[in-house]
C-alpha cells in the first residue's frame, strides 16, 4: 500500500477531497449487481428477487476504535464487518456498501487509504463491492457504512421475532474473543508481561472481526426461525431475540467453548495471587456471555433440524421471557450500552 | 414536541440509548414498501422494478450546520433533504431512509427528538419512511442518512453522463438562496440592521432546503439525458455533468432569476458606500452560480422536449469541455471543496 496517496507523510489536506475520492474509488472493488456505481448522485443495483436488505453502522474514533490500537486497515475491516454482519444475520447475501467517511485534515493520506484497503478486503471476503459514499472533514475519524444485500429467490428474511418454544439456540463463529482481545489491549498488549504471542489471535479478533457470512445463508436454508448478529454481547443479543419473539432463552455453559485461547488470556490477565480456576471461569464467561463485538451469528432452529458443521448448539428456547444461564439469571453486566 | 423525551431539559444520558431509539422509532414514519422496518438487524424493502437506488450523505455539526443557527428540526430536515435529493436526481422515487445518529451525552433529549421530527417531516414531503439506523455517542452531532429509492417500471436511471451537444440545460428549484441565507446568518441575522424580515425565506432556504423531488421524476419522464442535485454550486455541479458526459456547458445569466429576494439581500449586505448595481449583480451571481446547498435539480434535455412548468431553461450543451458563463470563463470561486 506504500505511497498510493503520494509521498509518505502526505496529509489529506494536500491530497484534497477529489484526490481522496479518486483514491478510494480506485481501492474499492465494484459490486457485480451495480448498474450505476461510484461517481453519480446515487448508485443503482439490481435486486434479483425484488427485495433489498439494508443496514447502517457507525465506526467512530474514540468510541469504536482507537488509532493507537487500530491501523487504518483494521478500522476498515471492522467498519465493513459491522454492517455486513447485519445483512448475513437476515439470511441474506451481502452485495454492496455505501461508505461515508469523515476525516481530519491532518490525517496521513496513507491511513485513509489503508482504511479503504481494509474495507475492500472485507467486502471481498463477503462477496460485496462499494457503490458509493460521501466524504467530509471532521476533527476525528467517522465512518458510516451502509450495507445492502439480496435474499435468495423465494426465501423470506430471518428476523429476530421467529423463535418458538422448543427451538435449539446455536451460534456460528467464536464468542468472547473480541472482549478478551480488548482486555489484552487495555492491559498493555503486546507489552503486558504475561501475554504470550499466541494470544495475538484474540487481539486480532477484536481489531478485525470476521463474521461468518456464509453461515447466515446456511442457517436460513436449514430453516432457522430467528437470527441475530452478536454485536452487543451474547446474552444481550439473545435478549433482543427473546423479546422480539415473546419467548425465554436459556444458555447452557457446558456447551460453550471456554478453553484456549480464552483460558490462556484469563490466566495472563488475572494477577498471580488471585489466580484460581473459579476466577478464570468467571472472567472467561464474562467475555463469552457479555462481551460485545464478536459478530458471530446466533440463531434458533426447530429441534428437528440437524445442525450444519459451522453451527454449535448452546441453548434452548422455552415459553416465558428473558434470558437465563444454566437456568438462573446471570449476574454480571450483560452487554454494551452506548449511552 | 414538548416533553416527548421526558421532562424539559432532560439530557440524552438520562434517556439512555434504548430510550432514544424508542423515541426516534415513534417519531419516524414507516416506509410503505418495507416488509421489515426498524428493530431488526437489517431492514427489508420491496423493490418493484428489480432495482434499488441508494445514496448516503453526512450532516456534521460545525461543518454542515451550527447549533447556534439550526434547531434540531432544521438539522433533521437538512440531513434528510441532502440524501433524498440524490435519489430524485436519478429520476427515482424516494422510498426509505436509514438514519445513523451520533450525539453528545449532554445534548438535550428534546433537540434530538426535534431532529427526528425534521427528518420525519422531510420524509413525508418526499413520500419516504425510515426503516433503520444506528445510534452512538460522539462529542458532536453527526448524522449520516442513507436514502433508498425505486425507479418507475421500465425506466432507466438518469445519470450525469448522458448530456449531448445541442441539449438544453434547465433547473428546477431556486438557486443562490441557500448561499444568500448563509451570508445573512454570517452577517448577524436576524440582528443585522439592513436585513428585513422578508429575507427570512433565504435563511430558511439555507437551514431547511426543500428539494423539488417530483421534478426529478418529471424530468425523467420527459426524457432528461442527464441530471444532478445542485449541492456543490451550479457551476461545480454542471462541471460534474460536463466531465461525465464529455461535453461543454454554457450558462446564460439572462435566464437566471437574479431578482428579489436575492437583490434585496445583496443590498442589505453590501456596505452603503460600495453599493452599486454592478456590485450587487456580482454578489447575486456568486450566490446563484457558485453557492452550494440549494438542492435544486439541474438536468439536460433534448432540444425537442417542451419543458414542464417546474423547469427553467438556463443554458446549452455544446461539444467540448468545461463550463462557461455567457460564453466566457467564470472568475469567482465556483463551488465547495470539503478539504
Amino acid at each position: 500500500m506504500a505511497n498510493r496517496g503520494g509521498p509518505p507523510g502526505q496529509s489529506l489536506a494536500s491530497l484534497g477531497e477529489f484526490g481522496l475520492i479518486a483514491a478510494l474509488a480506485a481501492t474499492f472493488p465494484p459490486a457485480p449487481s451495480a448498474t450505476v456505481g461510484i461517481g453519480d448522485d446515487s448508485a443503482v443495483l439490481a435486486t434479483p428477487d425484488g427485495n433489498v436488505v439494508a443496514a447502517v453502522d457507525f465506526l467512530i474514533e474514540g468510541r469504536h476504535f482507537l488509532r493507537a490500537w487500530s491501523s487504518g486497515y483494521d478500522a476498515g475491516v471492522k467498519a465493513a464487518a459491522r454492517s455486513l454482519a447485519d445483512i448475513a444475520a437476515m439470511g441474506a447475501i451481502p452485495t454492496a456498501l455505501l461508505v461515508a467517511l469523515a476525516v481530519p485534515d491532518s490525517l496521513p493520506a496513507e491511513w485513509a487509504l489503508d482504511l479503504a484497503s481494509g474495507i475492500a478486503a472485507e467486502c471481498e471476503r463477503a462477496g460485496a463491492g462499494v457503490v458509493g459514499g460521501d466524504t467530509a472533514r471532521a476533527d476525528l475519524v467517522i465512518v458510516s457504512v451502509t450495507a445492502l444485500g439480496s435474499l435468495p429467490a423465494g426465501r423470506a428474511p430471518v428476523c429476530r421475532s421467529g423463535a418458538r418454544p422448543g427451538d435449539i439456540v446455536a451460534v456460528s463463529g467464536p464468542l468472547g474473543r473480541s472482549a478478551a482481545g480488548l482486555a489484552l489491549l487495555r492491559a498493555g498488549w503486546p507489552d503486558h508481561p504475561g501475554a504470550a504471542p499466541a494470544l495475538g489471535e484474540l487481539v486480532a479478533a477484536h481489531l478485525r472481526p470476521a463474521p461468518p457470512y456464509k453461515a447466515g445463508l446456511e442457517a436460513a436454508s436449514l430453516g432457522a426461525t430467528a437470527m441475530i448478529d452478536t454485536s452487543d454481547g451474547l446474552l444481550a443479543d439473545l435478549g433482543h431475540v427473546a423479546r422480539a419473539s415473546g419467548v425465554a432463552i436459556d444458555v447452557t455453559t457446558s456447551a460453550l467453548d471456554l478453553g484456549d485461547p480464552l483460558a490462556a488470556a484469563a490466566n495472563a490477565l488475572i494477577p498471580r495471587t488471585d489466580r484460581d480456576s473459579a476466577a478464570a471461569t468467571k472472567k472467561i464467561l464474562s467475555w463469552v456471555l457479555a462481551g460485545g463485538e464478536d459478530h458471530a451469528l446466533a440463531a434458533t432452529f426447530p429441534p428437528s433440524v440437524p445442525l450444519a458443521p459451522h453451527w454449535r448448539a448452546i441453548g434452548t428456547v422455552r415459553a416465558g421471557s428473558g434470558v437465563t444461564v444454566d437456568g438462573a439469571p446471570y449476574e454480571a453486566p450483560s452487554g454494551w450500552a452506548h449511552f
